[in-house]
């Protein structure tokens, strides 16, 4: 999927709500445990209930990869199932020497038919060039996350006082462009968000940490979005257990539509 | 393992060889292509030869997740057949944030039985911490690597001129202990070697980079070794594929037996 379209989408739907299919065994409702593939099963009923509101879906690998080869069936089931024009995401936070990120790249984008795939930035460009390499697939490199530990390194300043986290934005600016890049941007400091806007003005950010991470939804659209949007602002867990009884796609539902419907409100006001 | 245990295999074998099962479709001899599974015929085939010259094996997830949830086989079955006195590295390079990686280590420790993981730390302390939490089981942190991008970020250098890959053996030494992580240190710099052994003295080094990558194994000896041997030395490639005919598995075992043999030279000097 190229740029343009993502676009289009998310001025058809009104939305650029990025659905987190971080899918437990452990979360699912008990009644699903009796499918044959549960974990298919509930992502399939959380698809059908939030593919109106949702640009992007984000399976998160770890929680396949935790069930063995079986999970890797669930997963490729589910990437199968997501309807054609919704952007797709392997949150795998890959990243290696050349030719090892060249088969991460051709199991994500090829075994799998993912349209893009987090990496992490640590081992430099030939860890991440060759996810470049791929006509019409993304890479979404992490840059400032949103978690605890993000401070450990990403906020390691040179003697000019650049954090590493810049760097790390200057540097693979270089290696591809807004048409086949976007950044992982932490939304729990929304000071922070028009930073990075500074350093990237035109590509897209995928925000996680609105919701059960703590960022505010209004502030990241405020000081993030650009004339294309520039925005995938994830919700895992809190719309897919939302509800953790028989209606729970219904539950999933009426969080994604309620996001869909504040970002709306946003994209109106900002865009 | 402990690393008592790991270092009485060093002793008892006079080795320090790690076998890296990068085992490629593309490059196994085509006799084996007939086989039902010629990814795991190919590494058996490897491990019987090799196995009393090396101390560690490390299957490259990459190479097995590119091909789908029949890969996930070939490395469970893998695992499973490495004779149980020998130390199994998981190189997987992952991170995430704090629940994310407790399902990585889930997959890796628990899920399949691995010794060891390969970790990534530009998300800092929560994404490591989680694979710590297993007894026995051990994290081994990208610190400074051997390719051409290791100089991008990890010599990324703060006002003190101290670079990232300092910080983060400065730091990550404080989350874990000499008894449960060790450091992925690139081998084609000696004196790089050096200066990461004066910052940790007391951890195990993996280090790849020997062989086709370019590094010295003196170097590295002289260099890296402490009073427990305190290195692996990975060789992937000059092994697994030194013949790619009937008689592959014979030359992979020449080629163990060549570095174990200079590896015993080594531990006699150095250790």
């Amino acid at each position: 999927m190229n740029r343009k379209q993502l676009f289009e989408q998310i001025q058809n739907k009104s939305s650029f709500l990025c659905v987190g299919l971080d899918t437990d065994l452990s979360k699912i409702p008990g009644h699903l445990l009796k499918e044959k593939d549960p974990v298919f099963e509930f992502n399939k009923q959380i698809i059908d209930a939030t593919a109106d509101f949702a640009v992007s879906y984000k399976p998160n690998i770890a929680f396949y990869e935790a069930l063995g080869p079986k999970g890797w069936e669930s997963l490729q089931k589910t990437l199968e199932y997501i309807p054609k024009e919704i952007f797709t995401i392997a949150d795998a936070k890959r990243g290696d020497i050349g030719n090892t990120s060249s088969l991460y790249a051709k199991a994500f984008f090829e075994t799998m038919n993912f349209d893009s795939i987090t990496v992490a930035p640590y081992m430099g460009v030939d860890s991440v060039k060759p996810f470049l390499e791929f006509e019409g697939k993304w890479v979404i490199l992490l840059a400032l996350t949103s978690n605890e530990g993000s401070k450990d390194f990403q906020l390691f300043s040179s003697k000019e006082g650049k954090p590493l986290f810049q760097e790390v934005l200057e540097k693979s600016n270089l290696w591809g462009s807004p048409e086949n890049m976007m950044y992982v941007v932490g939304a729990t400091r929304g000071e922070k968000i028009a930073e990075v806007r500074k350093i990237v003005p035109n590509h897209f950010f995928l925000v996680p940490g609105v919701g059960a991470q703590g960022g505010s939804l209004e502030e990241v659209a405020k000081f993030g979005m650009n004339k294309d949007c520039g925005l995938l602002v994830n919700s895992s867990r809190g719309i897919i257990y939302a509800g953790n009884d028989r209606n729970f796609a219904q539950a999933a539902k009426g969080e994604a539509r309620k996001l869909k419907e504040e970002m709306k409100v946003l994209l109106e006001r900002y865009l």
